[in-house]
């Protein structure tokens, strides 16, 4: 498929220049574009770029000299990266999922779905599903009993969806992304050694046998509209009532949530990102990739949390974190410079201890 | 179903009060509970909760005036959080999977089940597995050649087990559990970097092309009776014996455990958790979540670590263990009290030198 | 199937001594070594163990005097470790999957399979697919539209390949590899909170409500020969262009690789590593399980990570790196072993402000 400049800068809402009727197929970057491609050079920094590439159309960065650049037509989008949503999704392929129901679905017969859903080869879909229209079920999916999910939702292959769990509107769920299974929660007959180093925060009295007691998660997975869930990421349903996801709210690859986290609204949560059970997060936050989180704390709204931070106790609205324990972002960058200088300070201390230890007090 | 709090209580081995045929439906958090669901409210903190919310009937904290908080029943558990497992044990209503063997199973006729044994939809069984009595194996699963399943397994979907994977009593796996991969483990034709730093702790001489070359896992994975494994949690083959968890061990989401780990009896690993290779863990160990294990250490019964702890070396028995890299858990606490004051105290060492170094001595 | 030691020995291209027509089926530890195992013993400390064990042929340490330790059969190989490949790959008994295709799996016409493809039960494979020569794809895997694979593929159950991506020659993936699921990748109308704390390093402004739009993935996957992916690994699709694995690289269980990430020739990315989006490794570069780092950052060639290794900015070639935030790792053991005697230093401060703000300057 093909896109004249005109029709992308229109969907974009932004300006043109030159030839807009000229054509482009694909999106590249300024060095590797050919004829037909729209380089991306939002930044007078891939000028070169261009010239070492065959573009004849390009997205540019406020005021280029498209001409100058060799360009017959320019596209001058008002947010740049904002631009490259539009952009994207227009040119976007997709996966080449068909349309209908494929016959090796196994759908069962009290499923409700609207008229247009679309089922891949060999998904199972349970009984008292409710699917809404416009949505895809991809390939190899398992959709459990009594589960709802809204309008145009988007399943890639192989995700699950355990029962009764409840999702909103425009779902994406990328593969293998896994919701509502149970929650990880045991209890032993007698207080546990975790109990007791709760209690005392070090070692534990005598060591017996513990063995551990199922809690089962009677809550399901409660998920609004416009939330993505990533590769593999895990979703843990509540114990009394469900885990929830907030409109809006991302979740990367291999993030896992815990039984009754509730997660606001827009948030981002990166790569491999760890919540503990019954954290609650407010709105707006986004951890980066590999941040965990302690049980039973809270996110306050707006929080940001940089890779690798491990937020062990609650975290009021707005701060930005770092680190493990997490600080303050800023108190834990003075904290990283000053652990560099420490092993010269320790001999600087001895060399103090020895200079004021003599019996003169002299220097 | 309902359950009449007579039920309930004798259920859990609980005392009870009031009109205890009184019939429940759910459990609910007290301030969300109708009126025929049991109110959880084993701590005085719930209290006005439950007269914000509609039950009739609580479990409640030992001694609490059920009349006075405008109750008709009550149930009062020797330990509460005990009770939660048995109550929720009886009022999960479960996936919902049909029994019997669906017919789009792809089952091997050399695999041997149990007569009353169920396998979704889609699964596939492969030639010379055996599957106790009472089992139950979910929509999607892949079951290995020669892999022994034991009695009463509850598989959820899309679990795989590798080959000659040996199961004991009571196993389950949640969404996308995977046991019986191959190990992680690779060789070069010369010494590699990796040996030539792990000798110096430093950087490498000359680097150069190193093709890895696989050693194959010729061991499966051998797991105890009462285990479970998380969603999408990977338990890798050992290389020439089997990959060991012992009875009674949980291990939650995305946990990964690496080739000839041998994991003790009741442990707990909880989310993200990651064991290297040939690590040893003892009985009774509980690890946080996103704890890290290097590879061939060994971590002794009852060790505790705190969430995002990386033990990078022996740890002994009853040890409760926090940080990166991690220390005994009063040690680690100590030491970031002290890294908060650092930066001020390098600043008092620059003051100190300042002074000392003065002529005469003087502050 | 059972080898003679000559079979064996000939294949690794190592010495032998005494009866080299004995047939051995298995490899065995020492100690548990039966009279038809072949144990394991490169190293004088299993000594011991081969006299508790019934071998009656081992894999010996160089020197080792295979007649007095009661062995009729003995093979000297050069480099053990890199013995223990080719002998593993001989003895491995692999999965048992059928060859040919599967009546169940769900293949499109359109797809190009070369003549001796396996296909495994369920598996589905999309239109425009092709495969090379000797390539098995495993049961439950999901081939996605236009994906290209080379030859002599191994893909164990549950795998799946999203659109376009392109892979080279002998490619393994473990059980649920997920490649080419969308980039995480979101952006707003309005600058984010992130983009102000990344100007900032600090806390941001005024919250307000910020939906993140998609920026979706129009480059796919591209991988080289050799290369391996653990179990429940995830390979995002780049944006504009493919995300790279280079050839012989290897990839752990739950390794995440964001999009644009390129990974260069021969690396180890061990357990749960994290790698941020377009972030750009050299060639045999070794990270350590559950090391992560930052986007947009540079890994040179060689680099070694440690176990736990936050990486937040470039990274020289040829270094060994440890620690959050990750430095050179003397410098971090150095950090380390003054973190231990930090808290001791703030009192030993305190007590020298103490003595040299005495009037006197006395000690």
């Amino acid at each position: 498929m093909t896109y004249t400049i005109d029709e992308i800068a229109a969907a974009l809402g932004a300006e043109t220049a030159g030839d807009t009727s000229l054509r482009v197929n694909r999106l590249a970057e300024p060095a590797a574009a050919g004829a037909v491609d729209l380089a991306l050079a939002m930044d007078p920094k891939y000028a070169a770029g261009l010239s070492e590439g065959r573009a004849q159309a390009a997205m540019l960065w406020p005021g280029a000299d498209w001409r100058g650049l060799g360009l017959k037509a320019a596209i001058f989008p008002d947010r740049p990266r904002f631009a490259m949503a539009g952009v994207t999704r227009m040119m976007d392929r997709g996966q080449g999922f068909a349309s209908g129901i494929h016959p090796s679905a196994v759908i069962d017969p009290g499923a409700e779905l609207a008229a247009d859903v679309s089922v891949g080869p060999l998904s199972v879909i349970a009984a008292g599903v409710r699917i809404g229209a416009g949505s895809v079920i991809g390939p190899h999916c398992h959709i459990g009993q009594d589960v709802t999910i809204g309008k145009d939702a988007f399943l890639r292959e192989m995700v699950s969806i355990g029962a009764r769990a409840v999702i909103g509107d425009r779902f994406i769920a990328q593969p293998g992304a896994r919701v509502a299974g149970d929650g990880f929660s045991f209890v032993t007959a007698e207080p546990s050694n975790v109990e007791s180093a709760r209690k005392t925060l070090g070692d534990q009295g005598e060591r017996k046998a513990q063995p551990w007691t199922r809690i089962h998660s009677l809550g399901s997975v409660e998920i609004g509209d416009d939330v993505e869930i990533g590769m593999n990421a895990t979703i843990d349903c509540g114990t009394i009532r469900n885990t929830i996801i907030g409109d809006g709210s991302k979740l990367d690859n291999l993030v896992h949530l815990g039984h009754n986290v509730v997660v606001g609204r827009n948030c981002l949560l990166c790569g491999q990102v760890g919540v503990a059970g019954s954290v609650v997060i407010g709105d707006n936050v986004v951890l980066g990739g590999q941040v965990g989180a302690s049980d039973n704390i809270f996110i306050g709204d707006g929080v940001i949390a940089g890779g690798g931070t491990k937020l062990l106790s609650n975290v009021p609205a707005g701060r930005t974190m770092l680190g493990y324990p997490a600080t303050a972002m800023d108190k834990q960058m003075d904290i990283y410079r000053a652990l560099r200088r420490l092993p010269r300070a320790l001999r600087d201390i001895a060399a103090l201890q020895k200079t004021v230890s003599k019996p003169d007090g002299d220097a």
